[in-house]
């Protein structure tokens, strides 16, 4: 870094982690059943922070800490929750509680909520609104789930696009109607189709006189209402936007979706990304332990057959072994190595798949790239485990195997690699699905055939 | 999903992607030399996309595209462009071009470029900026790198705290000198210190008379300056904050961080987790192939000597082998179902650790839950491979050794998977950095020795 020398000491680490110390109040609270320091101790915790909580503790505590909240419930914490909690927490809120939550949320939240919910649960939630929210809510809910219609809302601040700026002024003077946080007034032409919007600041900072369309930003841009709520969130990162203004396939204005419903995608993607690449699939820490043991089992499964068929091939070469007990000691090193290499280029490729960062333009650059690095580094060990190879069994030809194994097995690696998640991802499958099976199945069967093949060849 | 039944069809997928449409007419332009048409091919693009197109092209036509926009060069696409990338561009540009485009910059942005550039460029840039924003650039860079202090801009609406809704408003369409996005009035004690905040929302929709203090918002909260930037980026997701102010160890108001700031950081430290875990460290698409395969050099050196103690454990039951080849042919399976299982683990471990959903109130419970599920998934899969084992060689007591072995290492698996990201923690290293090397040994090293030793007890 070029600045290393005005810098003197680490930034600090802060503590947003919940402790003990923001536990035990509260655990204290709900073990003597002391619904007033409850109160007392959640009063300071943000919903979020309460819902983690509620993540943390374990099933009982849980039930008895909602029960004994009773009217104070806030409703903030079942949108916060854990999408696997939520059914069962609203299933331990009494019905007047949980309507009375439900009431207090935005129709984003609303809509966020019950989708995850039962149909009984679902009717309570719908039953509690107003007529208009409930129009919203369940015009939301027309939507395909995962796109942007289901995560818009529907309070916005809107004004004709031959306004100036006075109108507009007073126009949110008077009304009394407005979202509870906006950003930006969406200009709209006279078929409610949005053409523009006009941050708060610059309309603020404008005389009366200037005409709205003169002040409008650059940064404008619409989502259509169909469009999967990934894209849509990643259009917010990629062009920094704050709000965006949600349009049916008309073109014209249903909704708006803030940033801050896009980060919370944007959390849930990386997490999907990571935790496919893992083979874990879904699945949350507050899981129990059988839905987590049955959620794990396939993709343990897959392994299992794949290391079978890996298993297949050593079996090809028994009789090699049987001779040259050595090969069974070195030949998990060549699968290891190349495992490792794969896995290397494997996470490259699927996170710049995410990121959008390697597509048509650029893919064949990377392939390449990525079996030079493969090729290099395979040399590189190769030249090592060459060496280790004659020192360790005293045998030249057995260094020059797996040498050459190493090479082979690296070089496929690197290609495996990227080519696996590219043609997964033009089969429209998710590349992150690709995960370990697929690309170390190659690497263990490439570097037990390279190897043991080319001993049987060389040694025999 | 509760709503399957609503919903027909899945949601649109968009195209943000770069494609050849949108590369054609810049490329064909760089060929030609033609800067008109460069200029126009460029003209609808966002500098986002634009840096992404630079970061994706060869540098030859990374240098002739720049060369060729001359004085048309957006500064803006500097602070998109991958850090790795930034020093070659900006040595590209003509210094007056350098210039212009670092005059255009948020004093925040001009932090974020010129602390990963060269010395030389540094002094070209902070030579371009007025006296007031190279004062506020310097002011940040004395806050340590990665720190909150370098993420803020010092560009702000600030109004005392004794203001009434009448005085802000005419304040703010007073000043010239205000934000060009801002979305609060961060109010103030007479010593600086911010003590709440308004949005500007709020602010129109307010009457004249109204004190400040009683339409302030709940969300508020500050951010140390000295705090790590990852941290402060946590509370933005946490808390649902778009901006908050920063605050010198006084207290007192230096600066504020916006929503999409903390959404960068966010993405850098996903990027950090997946890359680490993969054992690939840092890294972008658009590095050259050696700088790649020394990057990934050591990362593959340690999984060479941590392979080479796993062969070390076969190697103490050569003789075994020997006997019973069927071994060599099974222990990769054990091996790798253990390698799986315990990735899961720590996958799941790791990533909880950065959302601050595995803490010391839940940690022995997640301990207890890894480890049962990993005991219960290696009995299933104990059994496959048991039937295995006894069907493939015939021979039912290497069904029970490989069925034996297969529980152990899955139980130590689960175990490893959270103790040792846990521990790494604990100890102040990334626990991402456990990647795959720590708890593939242990699981190697596990599986072959409980495999190969129950084989010699039970089969000799």
């Amino acid at each position: 870094m070029a600045d290393d020398h005005i810098q003197a000491e680490a930034p600090v680490e802060g503590d947003y982690e919940l402790d003990n110390v923001t536990f035990s109040p509260v655990l204290a609270a709900v073990r003597s059943g002391n619904s007033a320091a409850l109160a007392s101790a959640l009063g300071p915790l943000h919903p979020a922070d309460i819902a983690d909580l509620l993540e943390q503790v374990d099933q009982p505590t849980r039930r008895a800490l909602v029960a004994l909240s009773g009217r104070e419930f806030d409703g903030e914490i079942l949108t916060e929750l854990d999408e696997g909690l939520r059914q069962e927490v609203v299933g331990t809120l009494p019905p007047e509680v949980f309507a009375d939550a439900v009431r207090d949320l935005e129709t984003d939240d609303v809509v966020d909520l019950i989708e995850d919910l039962g149909a009984p649960q679902q009717a309570a939630a719908l039953g509690a609104l107003g007529d208009a929210d409930r129009v919203a809510v369940q015009q939301s809910l027309t939507y395909p789930a995962e796109s942007a219609g289901r995560l818009m809302q529907r309070e916005m601040a809107v004004a004709p696009a031959h306004w100036n700026v006075g109108q507009a002024i007073d126009y949110l003077r008077k009304n009394n109607d407005l979202p509870e946080q906006f950003y930006h007034i969406i200009l709209v032409d006279p078929r409610m189709r949005p053409v523009a919007y006009v941050t708060l600041g610059r309309l603020m900072g404008s005389p009366r006189k200037v005409p709205l369309v003169d002040i409008v930003e650059d940064s404008f841009r619409t989502i259509p209402a169909r469009q999967d709520e990934a894209e849509a969130a990643y259009a917010f990162n990629q062009y920094h936007l704050i709000s965006a203004p949600v349009v049916d396939d008309g073109g014209r204005l249903v909704g708006v979706i803030t940033i801050d419903d896009a980060v919370a995608i944007l959390e849930e993607e990386h997490e999907e990304d990571i935790l496919r690449l893992a083979g874990v699939g879904e699945g949350r820490l507050s899981d129990r332990v059988l839905a987590t043991t049955k959620r794990r089992m396939p993709w343990l499964a897959v392994n299992l057959v794949t290391s079978i068929l890996a298993s297949l091939v050593i079996a090809q070469f028994a009789q090699t072994i049987a001779q040259f007990v050595a090969l069974a000691v070195l030949m998990p090193i060549v699968a290891s190595m190349g495992g490792n290499a794969g896995t290397q280029s494997l996470t490259v490729a699927v996170r710049s798949m995410a990121t959008k960062d390697l597509t048509s333009a650029n893919v064949w650059r990377v392939i390449r790239r990525e079996a030079l690095v493969g090729l290099i580094n395979g040399m590189v060990f190769a030249a090592v485990m060459g060496i280790v190879g004659v020192v360790w069994f005293g045998m030249p030809l057995l260094g020059v195997v797996i040498a050459a194994a190493m090479v082979i097995n690296l070089f496929i690696a690197g290609l495996a690699g990227v080519i696996i998640p590219v043609v997964l991802d033009k089969m429209d499958i998710d590349p992150a699905l690709a995960s370990g099976a697929f690309v170390t199945t190659v690497t263990d069967i490439v570097g037990f055939f390279a190897f043991l093949g080319l001993a049987s060849l060389v040694l025999l």
